[in-house]
């Protein structure tokens, strides 16, 4: 039973425990303030193509979202999220018991626009309601989408209108920079929006997102923030030497290219087939609606999610790649598909 | 120049490491629902001796303080702890954070007593005040001294008659119970303490505390609680892979002796040269008092805490020890001690 | 100009005043433990026709709903609404702001069923989301109507076998049970709802509501959540004095049928004219749907909200009458409807 | 039985009685955007002798309290209060339930002065511990003293060059600003303090508080987290009209003057009678030294709080004064003294 069902089904690429391995009896200074944490910023840095940014390791999205999105909020504001943000529906309200409110927007494809802004906006005029601050957005979507550069340069334009902060979700940041819709380079993002991070765990780390605030009064006093969140690891270097290990070349990419090309690889075959898809989505995560007797027969020897029922027939289900996937478990499964579809 | 700084200066224990390399192409569940998570709550049960107690593991001490107490308490109940109290002065507000009131307590020794406890109860009649609810108590404490079985006994009396909470923090539980002084088994807790956790961070480990809560009441929904606070790790794996190394033989105690028995041999040359100390500690955590000359000349090559001026002559140090400390290093600093003394 | 806007644009009714005059230099405890606040509590339990309950005055109904639901849930439990909910919308995120997710429902004509319920746990199966635990409804509702007694039966049935807890709004509850529709008696409540709270300030008081808690494990320490959101008043009698003077007799009743004779008086007199309504409402808000030109003649003469826009010729307004609401002021209202329609 | 034990054992100034019931069948608007309030604004910004405050009414002190510090600090950032201070031991830990440690320092006389700020700055060095911000000062002090104009300026230079909000508690503001020992005007304030209350409910309001934000950076959104907190009345009219009757004429400070000359009158006994006190009080409340046979007669006739036990013969007691104190009575109680003692 090979599963499909998350990008966080392995350890770590073998890299990245070589170089725990390698650096594990040194001794080094406690909670990230060590010199591989120190260098791996300045590596990180040097990929994004600025100085002037604060980055900050932290062990997982959740608590990178609840750490930046509090810190970033003053008690009467509210995030704007779409329907299927992460942070909306499957981080056990983590965000409101910081005192916060998500607002919730249909949106389209999972991703936000202007306009849907501008409706939270029109529909909170005042103080019996909280005020809108914060725009939280995820590439890749929670369903496989990518946001293009204009799509964030108007975000990011109507955010600056309407002195909102914009904020991306990257665990899957690596998958939806490799996509082959993508038009976005990781150097554009301090431009486009305030703050963001490059999810680790989904791509090839044991444990760790990097948090980047690009704008300056976003920056104070952050580290307070994650030590008083439970965050800050005493042996931060954890996630330091496995950062540097990532940006060190291009690893990072070129594991996120892995898993893209083997969801690509299944896209296909399902296309040929002339099977449907729930969402359009060109990164590691893909949607396929099948008959409920072909998924049937697939959990024989596959292990995926089943997204939602989408008739009495049939269903779309999930299935997600990653750095870890194996090649000859995609081409078993495409056999799979050729001879059950 | 070598560090006797703290007890995470380095990695992990080699064994930890090669058990994650082992594993770590495995496809397994996440959110430590996985084989190797489960394998090492029954193990450490078999230590503890007990089925009927719940295991969560938790990546760090101020993330597992925070997630017990705010769980563990109603919104008008409050913590009491000694002043000395990790939570009280080292956790940038953690508990308070999650809307709680924490108790200080003078205490004697970095102990807290029955009479201490009823002291608070009796400054706390009515409804215009917090109610005391949990008490917080740390072994070995953050001044190295340990409970023991009768302090402890005599704790958990108090408490049950005036139906509070007793919570041990065992960040350094390891060296606790290691200790030449202690009476106490891994297997008296249960029967104790309402909770307590077992430090990996600080014995071994990369990161990971493994909270074992004892009382039946605190238990439900326990898991929500974690995901909330942003500590569900996707790849949980990493956390019980390590425990199950710690736990599969006697591991988890050679390491704390190992400690131990470095702070001894350096506390034995103290006490030789007549060297007197801020605290009872028969732990990894020692604090002798040494004129201001002698810690100029030992920083030249070692690294320590300057804990607090003793007068204007002598200041106490911490010094610390653990799983990674050198037999050569200690031997040299007790080389260096005696030249210098 | 006469405002039909809101049932608070008034002061008290002139006994509530005479009764703070009479008793004002009397000397007597503060916070809630006056001979007046233990009066009044005495009367309403008469009404509500057992003694099996426990009754606190608080100063308005933010402040009631976030006391009581904060109180109510642990940390990881979330509140549903109906979307048209006071707390969603209304109240600045102040339950958000204990730490709490309300879940958003879209129900029907402001109201909830056991079946809007049950798609919410559904959608609720794990660690992942927060646990649905209370049900935040109210009557009458923000749109006007009331829950009838097989209504609240049914939504009382389902939280029992699910175990939720049933909470109910009553800053306009005095309306409802005056309500020409109403089936229901203030004596059902306890057997119906597991805590409610009776409106003062809407109907007739200067500020104040009366929280009646029926479940015995909602009642403990109920007073320290009062006192640390700063609810309890020092002069408490202020509050406890002008529930005396509601219940002494029926004036509260009296109160709230004034309000909703005055409401029908209105309504009689649009559905004559043809006029349909945005909502089914009887109580003391109507929703008429008029066309634009209407509603600009109407503002020359009175004071009103524009609802929402119906469609490019047309809105619902909302008019609402209270006790203070004089005769003559509808009286002219319907001529000038009967006169513009 | 006449009692001694607070100043708010009665209503309110029968003026503000008078201006409730004349004003009472008025139609306004709600929720403090009324003409009452804006013209009582009006009228204490005229006091204050700048147009350059934002004054806001809230119903009490510790609801003043919460919402102003709550507002005024990020996550991580701490008040420092005196040990005897209202919000440390006597609001049930209101501040700590909005997220905020409050750092307790021993002070001299119930006040803190430019060193304790120094000594707790010196403490909190970096991101493992909060980061202390707001210094909360009440005047008269919850010990009956008050801040001399020196030693307020004192600290304001003080938080200036450290940038700390200083905030005072003015629940007994009237009494210390008609202290004979007093050199400081209420227009003194904007430029000692970032913000500050005037209290009501203790100087003849049946309830209300008028909190005075001077420090421009403090005033944004500020009726948001009234709102959140459930603090902004429905009918705010009822804080407008008691305040705009305090501050009309001078009522509020002959108020005060009547609290503080009764207090006086009885000092004044107890000083000839060689009684000694706890504290150095020249406001509305004293705290004279008895020995335990006097207090017990006292008790016959008088009610009053035995503050604490000083040795085995003898206790301090509180006495208050307040607007509402009768002179017939003090004259009694100082006839039982001359007696009794």
């Amino acid at each position: 039973m090979y599963s499909f069902k998350n990008d966080y089904s392995e350890g770590a690429h073998p890299r990245i425990l070589n170089a725990l391995l390698e650096t594990n009896m040194e001794q080094d200074e406690g909670y990230g303030e060590d010199r591989y944490s120190r260098k791996a910023i300045e590596l990180i840095k040097g990929k994004i193509g600025t100085e002037d940014v604060d980055i900050h390791f932290i062990s997982g999205g959740t608590q990178t979202n609840l750490i930046a999105i509090s810190a970033f909020l003053r008690p009467h504001e509210a995030a704007i999220a779409v329907s299927s943000g992460h942070i909306l529906g499957h981080e056990t309200g983590a965000i409101e018991a910081t005192g916060h409110k998500i607002l919730s927007v249909v949106g389209e494809n999972g991703k936000l626009s202007p306009s849907d802004l501008q409706g939270v906006l029109d529909g909170h005029p005042d103080e019996h309601m909280v005020k809108p601050k914060l725009v939280y957005i995820s590439s890749s979507t929670e369903i496989g989408s990518i946001y293009s550069k204009s799509e964030l340069q108007n975000l990011h334009d109507f955010c600056q209108r309407n002195q909102l902060i914009l904020y991306m979700d990257g665990a899957r940041l690596g998958s939806a920079l490799c996509s082959e819709e993508n038009d976005l380079q990781l150097s554009d993002l301090p431009n486009l929006v305030d703050a963001f991070y490059i999810g680790g765990t989904k791509n090839g780390a044991l444990i760790g997102e990097a948090l980047v605030i690009c704008r300056d009064s976003l920056k104070e006093d952050f580290r307070y923030h994650i030590k008083q969140k439970g965050a800050l690891l005493a042996k931060g270097r954890l996630l330091g030497i496995q950062f540097l290990e990532l940006f060190r070349d291009n690893l990072f990419f070129e594991l996120a290219s892995h898993a893209n090309k083997m969801a690509g690889r299944i896209r296909e075959e399902l296309v040929k087939s002339n099977i449907t898809f729930l969402t359009h989505s060109p990164s590691n995560q893909i949607f396929p609606i099948l008959p409920n007797a072909v998924i049937s027969k697939l959990q024989n020897n596959y292990a995926f999610h089943i997204w939602e029922k989408v008739d009495s027939d049939s269903s779309a289900i999930r299935f997600v790649t990653s750095w870890a996937t194996k090649e000859e478990e995609v081409t078993s499964l495409i056999e799979d598909l050729k001879r059950i579809l």
